[in-house]
């Protein structure tokens, strides 16, 4: 997996005064895009107008669109990774509250852009028969990252009793995140939080 | 909904002897075409190819490529619900067993083509934000149609005692059928049946 390598804001290398920050901005614009309609709809013009860049200087920063997908899926991975660390470790709560509390701050999140974002690693797994084939390992790996998370989180519920000792929380998470997918899937078609929670309310009673 | 009726093949209109065979050829290669990658990623000239249709006849047959979509969705949306009823109408089996008969005939049918074949309604889903709006109301009809199909089915397994008698089986088609698309878009990704199976079996321990 490609490393995304933040660069500090304000702190440019001395040779090229503005490389990391517009790097940075055409990131954060390629994740925004990414993530309300995929990788196939995007035109890198389209990128360029939200990070304010020149028309022409992409290929300044990246090697090609290819190259780009690559670093926007691996920031977009570690950004939700500690966005659900923020919930899952969240030790002020018990397990299963941190899992609720992720899931309705999903929602929120969902909602403030009107349910026209959804999932970048989602919406590019779906495109997946169109995208360069090197972007399949890293888009699974991702979910593997996240289905790590949650397994742990439900492991603690589980040492407190929270869900029963046979369970398998590794597969439980695994079916998480499957179902998850399709609920923000169905969440974006609503332009509602309504499949979030359908899908939340099902899977918390398969653990009880 | 467009209606697509299906013009019988070998019986063309005597007024156009081959017009009704093209416009079901290229309908049938348009709902492959979005089966595998989506709207957006799809071209005309790929779908006149894969129907072996001249370029530039295609608006011969079609208004536009917004009035080829809404037709492959119903299309594709009546067709699934044939075979959803195939399966779940099959009266030799008990309620559940119809269900685990769909799944395991979906999953055959990924993997006849090698898993680059989803779901038309889940891509053209996911791909709403860049897709006509007059799609969304569409495919949500569709969804909603489907999972109606399902709730009569798991209503019947309810009334002899597989599902609990307090249980809301409209409720659960729609958690089926939010997680469904995702497990869908995850054995695309992985090129794998496992997701499929692992999304039923949680299914199903949600109904025991």
């Amino acid at each position: 997996m490609v490393n995304p390598q933040p660069r500090k804001r304000g702190r440019p290398p001395k040779q090229a005064p503005d490389h990391g920050d517009t790097r940075e901005s055409l990131l954060r614009a390629g994740v925004a895009t990414l993530t309300r309609k995929g990788f196939v709809a995007t035109g890198l013009d389209e990128i360029l107008a939200l990070a304010n860049v020149p028309k022409g200087s992409f290929y300044h920063y990246f090697a090609s669109k290819e190259a780009f997908g690559a670093e926007a899926i691996a920031r977009y991975g570690a950004y939700f990774a500690a966005k659900l660390d923020r919930h899952l470790l969240d030790e002020r709560l018990a397990p299963l509250d941190r899992l609720r509390g992720f899931i309705a701050n999903a929602e929120a999140g969902m909602r403030r852009y009107e349910f026209r974002r959804g999932c970048l690693v989602g919406n590019l797994g779906q495109e997946m028969s169109a995208l360069p084939e090197a972007y399949r390992s890293q888009l699974d790996a991702v979910f593997m990252d996240w289905e790590a998370r949650l397994a742990a989180c439900l492991r603690l519920a589980q040492a407190r009793g929270e869900i029963g000792s046979g369970r398998d929380c590794a597969r439980l998470a695994h079916f998480f995140w499957i179902g998850w997918e399709g609920a923000v899937l169905r969440a974006k078609l609503r332009r509602s939080g309504e499949p979030l929670r359908i899908f939340a309310e099902g899977f918390f009673a398969l653990l009880a």
